[in-house]
């Protein structure tokens, strides 16, 4: 049997998985993420040291090694990686003089769009990965590939402006994306020092709720128009609101089709779905990219 | 040498042209449409004939036929070309018997985009065409293959709204990008009788034309954004603008970035341009989608 290693460096936990070579889960290991290039090496030393240990192997043993982080990813070099104050880091290389293999490194939304897309296993051929965490952004897979665009960009629709007049989001526009769906949108929208977490849990929060349903079917929208894409799987923390955040997406995407035959034919409440928040795509899809799928 | 026979059958204008296998034109013939089955058919045959006669050949011994034409397509039959009077047509069979060999059928804006593809040459690897005609819509090419989507529906961008406040486009919905940058939709705002080409070429109508360009703008900012495709070209009647178009969109695009590091950074004014409106990029299109490319 062949293995394959995979992290996914998020700002609070670095998760580590051990898979085989369809990306069934051997093994999982989770550690609190560290900061800075020695902090984010550290953790990620240590959850993948965990996971191999506990699938009996070591890195030095797998197959191969892939790794999912935030930011800009150019030859296994990490940029703008805010959330993990690193500016401009070396990554593969660094992991290659510990593990004595080089991971194939990219962006965890990216990774994630393909870790989706492995778990969806004899599923669509095409498939948009929505991520709504502190940012918005999403990675698109086309007849099982992902697509990253001409220059590495595609899929940052947080930035597409939906409501010339709607609120300012982090990118200094107003109406994007961003701005109504994801944490640091909300939490700029609410502007009383609350998270997006705090603001969604509250039930007297129905402006945020609605501007978060507003923007998800937005995205959905964009997306299945643009590349008609077979479904749309949002993933991230906002997606814990569960089945409140499916049926207020529903709703708007309905209330769309109600007043237009087009959207109606498009059926958009047909092609979304929540991620199942436990399950640890951008690993698996990290560790499947090493192995060279995706 | 190998020869392809390229048909883009328009509301307006049959085209007809005879390439060589890169796509290069070697005849080219133009004749009025006509309306229903028959009428289409029998100036898509007399626009063939000439342009096979043109380049010293017919259309039994050229090596492959492609058409574009309006609607939506599937396996040779056209259903809904409303400017063409068609609900539904079995176009393929109908022109196989006539021609000996079966023509490709895809739609207009797809095959236009393979045509604008084609004639960039050693250009971009992922190109959006983006069709300003009676309708909006893109047609959309990664790594050189047509990517039509799912359903067949990629690139129908016209009804993906920028503003809950906008006008009500034909689809029944506010701020689709139809309503802003199409023809049926620059005629629906103005709700006076006139043309969308009778509007735009009145130096008085500013509001229409700071309309059309916000669409534009718009509309390149979703395609890049999106997919990140290396360029947009702009096609279809409502080109024929020429500079003003331009520089209308770069002028709001331009604005954006001021307000917007990211938007400066991804550079949108350097992304898009107007397609030369006198070239036959559907029928050359149409011409390499028989001849097996895109």
């Amino acid at each position: 049997m062949t293995t394959h290693l995979g992290l996914d460096i998020g700002g609070t936990k670095t998760e580590a998985v051990v898979t085989d070579e369809h990306g069934a889960v051997i093994s999982l290991h989770r550690v609190d993420s560290g900061r800075g290039p020695a902090g984010v090496v550290g953790a990620a030393l240590l959850a993948a040291e965990h996971a191999c240990a506990a699938a009996g192997t070591s890195a030095a043993f797998v197959d191969s090694v892939g790794v999912g982080i935030p930011g800009a990813i150019s030859h296994g070099e990490v940029r703008h990686a805010i959330n993990l104050d690193i500016e401009q880091f070396a990554l593969a290389d660094t992991l290659a003089g510990y593990w004595g293999k080089r991971p194939v490194v990219e962006n965890d939304v990216n990774a994630a769009a393909v870790g989706a897309w492995v778990l969806a296993g004899d599923g669509p051929r095409s498939m948009a990965y929505l991520n709504l965490g502190t940012g918005l952004a999403a990675g698109i897979v086309i007849d099982g590939k992902l697509w990253r665009g001409a220059r590495g960009a595609a899929g940052e629709i947080g930035h597409v402006s939906v409501d010339p007049a709607g609120p300012t989001g982090p990118d200094g526009l107003p109406g994007g994306l961003e701005a109504y769906a994801a944490g640091v949108g909300i939490a700029m929208a609410s502007a009383d020092g609350r998270t997006a977490a705090e603001i969604l849990a509250d039930p007297s929060s129905d402006n945020a709720r609605n501007a978060l349903f507003f923007g998800v079917a937005s995205a959905i929208r964009i997306l299945v128009l643009t590349l008609d894409v077979e479904e749309v799987v949002i993933g991230g923390g906002v997606t814990r609101l569960g089945p409140a955040l499916v049926d207020g997406v529903s709703s708007q995407l309905g209330a769309w089709a109600a007043d237009s035959a087009f959207l109606e034919s498009v059926d958009l409440p047909a092609r979304f779905r929540l991620l199942d928040t436990d399950a640890p795509v951008a690993a698996i899809g990290a560790a499947m990219m090493g192995a060279g799928r995706g």
